[in-house]
């Protein structure tokens, strides 16, 4: 039999996928599951959207420009343009997902064996991004009591090689929701001229700001504009996950240029989910400032909860809609699954992403586990409460 | 300035692509370009398939499982048993085009400075996929001499080395439309079983097969189970290019573990298309026979009209709907640039692909242009008029 590759092999499983068996366990026996594990939203998607697909009038459903509809890049750029952010039509190409802007994004500035530097815990699929480009991750470890804080800049400094091609920063951050300060930001700003290095930033939850806090852009710092690589997407924006639209933007005309011949080796970005995407463009402020309300009135509900049961250590976020929650166990892992597979609270469990799986580092993060809290706050609620009980049960 | 990467400076660009500058010269001249270049079909996508979105009744638009839709994937499953291929729903992972099918084979079979051998001509984007994977292609000469036959199987055993890891066959041919025979199968799956290697088969064209002749797919051969991946995709089979949906197909389980840990790592494929694709399994074999009797029809014109030019040579197509054409030229590049930067018939002039690009050696194909047969009889007719009175101005 023919050997699959050693990347392959590498290849890491998301943190969350190794439980599906485990819930499907607790479905069969008929409990039901409150899933904190995901970051698929409840939210509606904007119906200027949904109409515009239903409205399209398409004969041939044809391939559109490598880089995306022009129509759709002009009027995002006019979108970041309201936000303030200095982007044109023409830093900005069209992706399938954020995660193909990742996957461009490494494939242009990386090659393999290169590095990239990851402040920890991360998006776990940033690994499997980077084993994909054939990229070493270097993580460097941000902790529960700083609130996932950056890093200070010498612990980036120490692990910089000649390998080291670039820092690839989530903020607002999943799993952390951790948003970084304009002074941090400038503080990765000049490491990364210092070093001549690119600095990818995942913005994808840019909208996702709370309490009066101002999200900061790297594609708003003067004198970065040839290191500044920005992920974007719709999934959460707009609730559109199941669009598969998102965008790499940058300054860097060569970023751009190579970029662009990875958009044009898979031809073009899906059509029907670019249609929604320009239409979402449309949405009114409302839409906007109902949704932060309830993911904030969520966030309040969940770490207000959280905090009621002993022994649990949780991280305010300040954006996104995930956090971090350090349990009283031992082992998150195996938490998570007896969650599924043994327990159950009048019918009922949760299932968590345990956030071992969003370190590279092995041993850390180990009693963490990720929570989403993008279902409705009653849900929340009762959640926490199966959590609580859950915790009591485990540790006896 | 942070540095690209080499993979980034020595991804290909598309031979296409270099030409639309002047694409743009002929068409601001006011001049009408009949484009042979591009296999964007005109054929109307079927309406159930775009019904199917019109009428999804979706409130939130979801992420769907990274396999694609369970539903979707059954239906598939059942398509490929209709031809006669023993494919069950757990031997297929949807993906955002072929293209993508084509990253996650590469990826889950081949490591950096792995080879993997390809008869040229071949489907220029396999250049960006294998660059972008990391994996060297070595290519092994078709001429149009024997209308573009698989190759003596000695010319591929004289290129195995302990890093070749995968031959990959496009099947029928993008660009030559070459059906390949059972029997020229067969010899691959001898060669591929005697050496362990992979046997990838780009089937995106299986339905476009004429004068009798049928297809032989690599998922077909006894005994080829662990061996054997193909490619497939909506994009021609239902003139759904925009739709970005493709599959990988294998029974080695081991390959589609990893490839699946590639498709969790980007979530899902886009769910709309998905819904159309799915549909588009409806589609009457009513609306297929219509289409490959218009295309053999194009195709008997199309090779009929060349043939009337002297010193143009063609293979006859037996199926997909590309021909390479041989010109009394020396340099195609040079001279489909000219035709639209410098000439025209009648305010008209043509588009044509040059086949150097789809070429991996250097110096081979110089004289050869891809022709698309995806216009209408009165343009294809047209066309190779304005070929014809083109390479008399050309050649004076």
């Amino acid at each position: 039999m023919p050997k699959i590759s050693l990347k392959g092999q590498q290849m890491p499983e998301s943190p969350i996928r190794k439980l599906v068996p485990y819930a499907e366990i607790a479905k069969k026996k008929g409990h039901k599951v409150y899933h904190l594990n995901i970051g698929q939203p409840d939210i509606k998607t904007p119906e200027v959207a949904l109409n515009a697909v239903k409205n399209a009038d398409i004969t041939v459903l044809e391939y559109s420009h490598s880089a995306g509809f022009e129509s759709y890049r002009t009027k995002l750029a006019a979108y970041y343009q309201k936000q303030g952010l200095p982007i044109n039509t023409a830093d900005i190409i069209i992706t399938t997902g954020g995660s193909e802007a990742l996957l461009f994004a490494m494939g242009s500035t990386m090659d393999a064996d290169d590095e990239i530097i990851i402040p920890e815990p991360f998006y776990a699929n940033y690994n499997g991004f980077s084993t994909a480009s054939g990229v070493k991750v270097v993580p460097v470890i941000s902790t529960i009591d700083t609130g996932f804080a950056l890093p200070p800049i010498a612990d980036f400094e120490k692990l910089i090689t000649p390998k080291t091609k670039a820092i690839l920063i989530c903020n607002p951050g999943n799993p952390t929701g951790y948003l970084y300060s304009q002074e941090e930001i400038m503080q990765l700003a000049e490491l990364v001229k210092k070093h001549d290095l690119f600095l990818i930033a995942d913005e994808v939850y840019r909208e996702f700001a709370y309490d009066g806090f101002v999200h900061h852009s790297v594609m708003n710092v003067p004198g970065l504009e040839e290191h500044a690589i920005m992920i974007d997407s719709v999934s959460k924006r707009f609730s559109m996950c199941g669009a598969r639209i998102g965008c790499i933007v940058s300054k860097n005309k060569e970023v751009m240029a190579t970029a662009m011949k990875f958009a044009q080796a898979r031809l073009s970005p899906p059509t029907y989910a670019q249609i929604a995407s320009e239409a979402a463009l449309d949405t009114p402020q409302s839409y906007f400032d109902d949704v932060i309300t309830e993911y904030k009135d969520r966030r309040d509900t969940l770490i207000a909860e959280l905090n009621k049961i002993e022994g649990v250590k949780v991280a305010t976020p300040k954006g996104a809609f995930y956090c971090i929650a350090k349990l009283p166990v031992k082992n998150a892992d195996d938490f998570a699954q007896w969650l599924l597979e043994s327990y159950d609270f009048n019918g009922e469990t949760v299932m968590v992403a345990p956030a071992a799986g969003f370190y590279s580092t092995k041993g850390v993060g180990l009693d963490e586990v990720r929570i989403a809290y993008v279902l409705k706050k009653e849900d929340l609620i009762k959640s926490v409460q199966i959590l609580k009980e859950a915790l009591k049960a485990y540790n006896n």
